[in-house]
């Protein structure tokens, strides 16, 4: 049998459950749609979380059977606890995979994680295209399959995200997108910190139907097992014994 | 004339006042020791400020004359303000130059800055020798008219800081450190994080006379001159105004 | 008085002797357009250097009073020597600061630097908007006089350079460029290569004025201040004497 | 069933056949040493090639069956036609995963992939720590349950490579190694080149039992499954058809 990578998906499920045109694409929210599709995968087991639960759902409990977040969240970067927030970065810090999507890229943790702003240009409804600048990355894997006759993935519409984009250089660039009205975006990049991976993937506007389209389904699943947890070397840190002896 | 780069030089001044060790080896301070050398550079003016000042001397008035600030801290991160923190911080971001000496790696700033630990290992007293592995590098320039007979920097005695050093990696590694019980460690690492750079240096032991030494001075100086801030493009996020118009 | 950089223009030189669209545009070649603005320079000096020339002009002799090579080709990339290839190549390593434009991207030089194909999808004639990843960066500095109100720079026209660009990850990207018809490409990247110091700048096809583009000039110039060379530590290879004393 | 990668491991196979000592060490050759472990790993297959097989066993249809290439070379680089260095290079390119050992950095594929000389500082017999800079990397997975108790690679005797190692930055460092002598070396390297992977390791020479060490058979297995070929997108390049309709 095959060892599961354990996801849990946190959503901030508000736009689902107050606004119309999105719950129309989402009636089940975000978090299900994702888990709907990893679930299928026979290597992934997914749970799933909201900024509503008890401690957001992402309690100390929670997190010992997490080897993967996956964060949306929106209009209520603020409403997330400070204390979740630090939780949250130290088990990344620790090892756990993070996958940040669309937005996310502005909320305390990823911010936090990042130590830059991150903050983007912005702008409602337009066509993306998105490039792959890292061939062979572990994450476009099985894309071949699902776009043989292209090398792009083609959004038709999408908000579009423009550079300067805060973040840190990425450690791995993956994608870069461009949009109808003139503007480039890093939109793929993944970052080590810690003991942990983190994934930022641009997609996944709550208007636009992205958790329902297999080629972004696809990156997210091998996303989840990019950043899966590796664990060595131990976290071992401070006044250590030599392991070699000094000359005195 | 030269334009000059406007450095402030910030320390602690704790170990040099309270510590008779410290005190012989930096009667005036550590940044004194450091302001004396790059106050003869011509293109660098100097101010120095401390943990004491009012605003630690990191006032916003200050920091609007400030193009490249240097940090040195040990034993009093946390009695360091956190509002003074979040103004350096936003200053880096905005493009002020930033260099972080020896045990400031482990700063609420530098920290706060790199979204990690920061965590070393670490050992008193070895002997420590610093390869540069990015020849080429400005932060090396006129090294080879004080060591022409050497490709590194022995220090006779530091502190070991060793790896795991938990830093995001470094957007240029310039140099690897070894030491005499069996460690190494990343000892000079370049980061770009917004609109500014940042240069962690980490010789600098309060009972080592690192910055009374001309090849580590030689270094400062460089970093200070690669640090400075270049203002293009200016921060421009949020909802813009397209650049071109998008076809209705 | 202030140091020069010494700069080799070369250029393949064909176009503007072949074609009357191009000779209209540069009429004393490209070489001597980038050549008139970098000399007016207070730290550059430059000489110019073509296929023509004996040895390409590139001779022992030359690239010992060259500290940074300019270099433009295109269509006779294949007409230049193994030889000079090899020697040049060499120069890079040893510390010469190397720039390549446009399609110098295909020339043996570059691609034996690299160590891939350096190939790229191509299309003629479409508006080309160059935005900044790495803001703070120095081949941006002093854009802000010139663009004073933008954060990019529109090319009204050029050729469409797209993803996948065969190359290593550059070590520092700070352009990527748009393109109307839908691709998006790295158009300044900077490699660190031996002791070299190597950065590649897209604009620049034979039949766009872009060498009289004060906004593409402004980045040569920086370039050839960052590309400049740094000579410690020495080259030294092969077995050597210990540094310390093994214990036997 | 668990699909299979497909790895060729190449060898020189001189010493082994020539000198006393090393035949004692490998008396099937180093190529079987590290195929006899790869070989028991449920999802890894083995070939082995030699210099002395026709075209090197490097032939067309070999490197059609192959997914990751293993290479060891030391005294005979120049004995590889470049005909061969050619096509691998191009096979690397196109997506076949390349792990290089030891001095495998001076042969010519290498140093053709990498474009720079690859050339070392170099000392026999001396104790050598593998330190890991890169914690969560999957190159490291599984040496929690080997190396419980410790957060390096010990290796007694090895032969010392020292910085500066005239290589690309890695675009992924995970292991930096401590001398005895009072050197430090990058040996683990990871690289990215057109749709390939490549890992560079520095252990291995040929009078060291290295490639009987589980720890270092660990990180091997590790990087087979990392190079393993990814083929999207593909590679399309040239004059292509706009994605997008330019207006005309």
């Amino acid at each position: 049998m095959t060892e599961q990578i354990r996801v849990t998906i946190w959503n901030e499920f508000i736009h689902e459950q107050e606004d119309e045109e999105v719950k129309k694409i989402y009636p089940d929210g975000i978090h299900n749609a994702i888990a709907g599709f990893l679930e299928k995968e026979n290597d992934i087991s997914t749970k799933t979380a909201t900024l509503q639960d008890v401690e957001h759902g992402l309690s100390e409990d929670i997190l010992d059977e997490t080897d993967v977040l996956i964060w949306w969240g929106h209009i209520a970067h603020d409403k997330v606890k400070d204390e979740v927030v630090e939780r949250v970065k130290n088990r990344v810090l620790e090892g756990m995979g993070l996958i940040v999507l669309h937005s996310g890229a502005m909320s305390k943790l990823f911010r936090s994680l990042m130590g830059t702003t991150c903050n983007v240009k912005w702008r409602h409804d337009e066509k993306e295209i998105i490039w792959c600048v890292n061939p062979g990355h572990p994450i476009v894997a099985g894309l071949e399959n699902i776009l043989a006759n292209e090398d792009y993935i083609e959004l038709g519409k999408a908000e579009m995200y423009g550079e300067f984009f805060d973040i840190p250089e990425p450690d791995e660039l993956v994608f870069v997108s461009w949009f109808e009205g003139g503007e480039v975006f890093r939109s793929g990049c993944c970052f080590h910190r810690g003991h942990g991976k983190i994934f930022y993937f641009k997609p996944g506007h709550e208007t636009c139907p992205h958790f329902h389209d297999i080629r972004i389904l696809q990156v997210l699943a091998n996303a989840v097992r990019w950043a899966k947890p590796v664990s060595w070397p131990k976290r071992n840190f401070g006044n250590t014994n030599p392991v070699i002896d000094v000359e005195e």
